[in-house]
């Protein structure tokens, strides 16, 4: 029987899919399970989007450019224009999600042992896509104190080697919603620049900033047209991750070229996808307007429970749809597995993703989950007090 | 200014893309193009398909199960079943397109440095999918004097070394339109138990055999439940390119499991593309009479045409809807570039593609092009006309 490979066995299972057998077999057993452990929002998708495929009316199904339909490339531009970000279509190559983006972008800047710096805690499947494109990721530590605040230029200086290639950083951040100021970008703009790094950043949350702040993107960053990678995707800012269209953006003309190869193998992205996403760029302001509205109820609700709870902490996170929050437990895997497995209050539970999954570092986030307030008020005030009951019996509770 | 990867440098461009400017040019020159380069259908796709994506009707395009939709999962379970392949919804991973398959089944068998025997000619995005695993492509040659049939064992014994750990065929076959037959497949399978190697069988032109011949596939082989991965799409079968539909098919659990965490990273396959693809299982049987019966005729056209030209020679291949023809010319480059910038017949040219592309062996193709029959039998008359023309006056003919 042939050997799976190496790098097979290298890749990380998911740690949010770990869990899933366990709520299943908990709604077996009768018991509602509030799932905040996954990005997939409960928003519907425009009707907008969802109209222009309904009515998609060419008679074959062809391959689009494989750096995606060029009408689309083109109002995507305009978007970004409103933005403050200049780019034009040829600086846009749209992938299968911001996913296949990210694929892109590594395979094309990055070799087999090549290292890339990310501040953790991080998207976990950063994690897949190095392993994938044969990379080394490198962690530097955030923490919960200063609410995830990019980590100072001395832990980046201390993790730079020969073999580092790139930083990656998410902004708005998954999981910990942080959002970073102009200043912090101001700061990888030197970093990128001393040491002559690609600087990718993943800026899928754009739309979801908080309590009047606005988002600075790498992108309006002078003098790094060369190094900068924009990642985007339409999963979260029109809630259709099934659509899987996202782009890999930069201005270096070079790096495109190399890309577009990588593009061109794969063929095309997907069809349908184009035409909802394209259709979506003319969503109404007032659906942005309803959903941050929403979202920002739902974040207030969670951070203020979770801080009324003996023990347990979380910072006020200022964009994205994600807290991390300390809580008074020994293991947060053990804990979110209890959750499904031991635990019911009047037969609800809540799924949360072990903030462990998120560390590149061992050890590291073994008291923290990350909560995506992706369900409406009144289901997250349930959540939490599911949640609040859970931690008074808790068995492995550490303080 | 950082520096793009070596692996960005050594995948190989698309050797059909690199024509385009020159089609594009021609056409604004007043010239038509007929297009027999890609192997994109003019063939409708089944309303079916196109229906029920019309018919849409969930608020929210949510993530499918990474593996993809169970119910399409199922569904193309009972389509295996009509063709005696016997397989379950967990044997199945739907991927972004066959490519992705593809990448999920070379990552998951092979590393760095590993090597994979592919015949020669080949579908040239397989050197881009190798460059992106890290995989070396070590091609064994097979010959049009043979129309293109497995080269025989030796050719492969030659060729493993301890690095080898797969094989890759299409079948029936990119570019040559070749049918494999059992016996051949038979041999494969030796080598494949006498090794210990993967065998990936690219199927995708499943349904695409003429002159009465059935389809053999490796999932019909004997004791090769571990070896082989079976790579499908629905691009051809249903001339659906841009849904980005495919599938990775294996009965060895730990490949599946690994490929899942590949799958995982990348969330999930196109919701849109699965909804019309689980639908066009139901396409009537007639559809795929006719368009049997269509091809049937194009072949026929081409492979007559082709014959009668003077020092030009091509097999009547079986499957697919491609053949690769040996021309009386210096270089098929060249001479593909000159049809499109320098030659017209009535204002009217054709673009082909130079067979080079599909051969890793440097200066083999040549003398030879490959046809995509995707055009209906009148305009494909008339690139025949074209195509006689030109050889009558390109300056580079060689007899």
């Amino acid at each position: 029987m042939p050997q799976i490979s190496q790098k097979g066995r290298r890749m990380p299972e998911s740690p949010i899919r770990k869990l899933v057998p366990f709520a299943e077999a908990a709604k077996k057993r009768g018991i509602k399970v509030y799932h905040l452990n996954i990005g997939q929002p409960d928003i519907e998708t425009p009707e907008v989007a969802l109209n222009a495929v309904r009515n998609f009316n060419q008679k074959v199904v062809e391959y689009s450019h494989s750096a995606g339909i060029l009408s689309y490339r083109e109002k995507l531009a305009e978007y970004y224009k409103k933005h403050n970000i200049h780019i034009t279509a040829d600086d846009i190559i749209i992938g299968a999600g911001a996913s296949e983006a990210i694929l892109f972008a590594m395979n094309s800047c990055m070799d087999n042992g090549d290292e890339i710096i990310i501040p953790e805690p991080f998207y976990a499947n950063y994690n897949g896509f190095a392993v994938n494109a044969g990379v080394n990721v490198v962690p530097i530590p955030s923490s919960i104190e200063t609410g995830f605040a990019l980590p100072p230029i001395a832990e980046f200086e201390k993790a730079i080697t020969p073999k580092t290639k790139a930083i990656i950083i998410c902004n708005p951040n998954n999981p910990t919603g942080y959002l970073y100021s102009k200043e912090e970008l101001e700061v990888l703009r030197e970093i990128v620049l001393k040491y002559d790094l690609f600087l990718f950043s993943d800026e899928v949350y754009r739309e979801f900033c908080y309590d009047g702040k606005e988002h600075f993107s790498v992108m309006h960053l002078k003098g790094l047209e060369n190094n900068v990678v924009l990642i985007d995707s339409v999963s979260k800012r029109y809630s259709a991750c099934g659509v899987r269209i996202g782009a890999m953006i930069s201005k270096n003309k070079e790096l495109m070229a190399t890309a577009m190869k990588f593009a061109q193998a794969r063929l095309s992205p997907p069809t349908f996808g184009q035409v909802a996403a394209e259709a979506a760029i003319d969503t109404p302001d007032e659906y942005f307007e309803n959903v941050l509205d929403e979202y920002l109820a739902r974040r207030d609700v969670v951070v203020e429970c979770i801080n009324k709870m003996e023990g347990a902490y979380c910072p006020n996170p200022l964009g994205a749809f994600y807290v991390v929050a300390k809580l008074p437990i020994d293991d947060s895997d053990k804990f979110c597995k209890w959750l499904l497995e031991d635990f019911n209050y009047n037969n609800e539970t809540v799924m949360l993703a072990p903030a462990t999954g998120f560390y590149a570092t061992k050890g590291k986030g073994m008291n923290e989950v990350r909560i995506s307030y992706v369900l409406n008020v009144d289901d997250l005030k349930r959540s939490m007090k599911c949640l609040e009951e859970a931690l008074k019996v808790y068995p492995g509770r550490t303080e």
